[in-house]
């Protein structure tokens, strides 16, 4: 049995889905971020760099979207989650994930996590301001160079479609117009729509008794 | 024949250390940073985020370290550059080279490219501030939790330790003591005699004429 260690509003709703879609057999445990449960003693053993996701295996621990998406889809290759037997396909789905990882999910975290990069409440709120434009700019780059269409990798739905739809929720809070980008804005609204999202979207949203 | 764009000091030397160490088929082109040339036209049209690396092959372009050490990894599996026959093992890669490439190179980045998150020049001065308690707490967490010893992922040599490398030879320059860390001190040693990664340091090395 795999456990998701999640969040909600965080990037661990793109394992949650591929978990969902792949008809894994897993459970999930809320982290309150609002209690600062990421840094409680508990969590920490389980994830010593106290964020989600963690995917805990029967083997141990699995942290890092790429990686857990990555296992998703070679444990259950019936769902066909990536292009397993392709490198060249694989490694493209892996540069995508790895671009919201590094890059876009980066631009976002500047504009309520500024205090990894700067103790100065100044050039916090000088790092807020520009998300709006440094967030624009992966988005503009996502829209030209990489959403193939109708899925990120075109005809096929994969991975990439389940952590693009997590990060572009995120568009509004950081001041972002959707408009500006169609086929960006096309394919969020194609993912709420899909049952097997809503479902987790939904069981995500509802809070606990 | 693979093509790999680089230029010195940057983290486009994991995968030209994992090129050679494959045994790959390769050549190399250096892009000029003094010059700007990651932004000049004529390599925005062969990676358009204007960064190295980029991995051109037979059937397009790939981008991101983690993806172009993955597909070194799996288009030379007599290399053994990564356990490529069992998910967990190769999400463990994937999850280490992730946190690299999104916490570490990205806590590197704040000392030299603060434009990206900020305009005003004190917020810039204040995230170079922050450098070396940023990277150190990575490196620190990375000593502590990750590095299983001798290499990355214990008894094996992989991909993860080329990167490591890359982004340990930095720690200097980030005002970070690489005396706190023993084995990771010891890790950077042991790569830097390897004779394959000493080829590679010093064809990077070697100024063109």
């Amino acid at each position: 049995m795999l456990t998701l260690y999640y969040a909600p509003n965080t990037c661990a709703l793109a394992s949650h889905i591929a978990l969902e879609q792949a008809g894994a057999k897993y459970e999930t445990r809320r982290i309150d971020f609002g209690k600062t449960e990421q840094r409680s003693a508990e969590y920490m053993k389980v994830n010593p760099k106290g964020r989600v996701p963690a995917l805990f295996t029967g083997r141990g621990i699995l942290t890092e979207t790429p990686a857990i998406l990555a296992f998703v889809a070679q444990s259950y290759p019936d769902a066909k989650l990536a292009p397993l037997d392709d490198p060249f396909a694989f490694a493209q789905v892996q540069a995508f994930n790895s671009y919201l990882c590094s890059t876009v999910h980066v631009a976002h975290a500047h504009r309520m996590r500024g205090t990894r990069w700067a103790d100065d409440p100044a050039a916090i709120e000088a790092m807020k301001k520009k998300v709006p434009q440094s967030v624009g700019d992966c988005f503009g780059l996502i829209e030209r160079e990489m959403l193939k269409g109708p899925w990120v990798m075109g005809a096929a739905y994969t991975v990439c479609d389940m952590y693009l739809f997590t990060l572009a929720n995120w568009l509004e809070g950081d001041g972002v117009d959707i408009g500006r980008f169609p086929k960006l804005r096309d394919h969020r609204s194609r993912m709420a729509a899909d049952p097997v999202v809503a479902r987790v979207v939904a069981a995500e949203s509802t809070v606990p008794a």
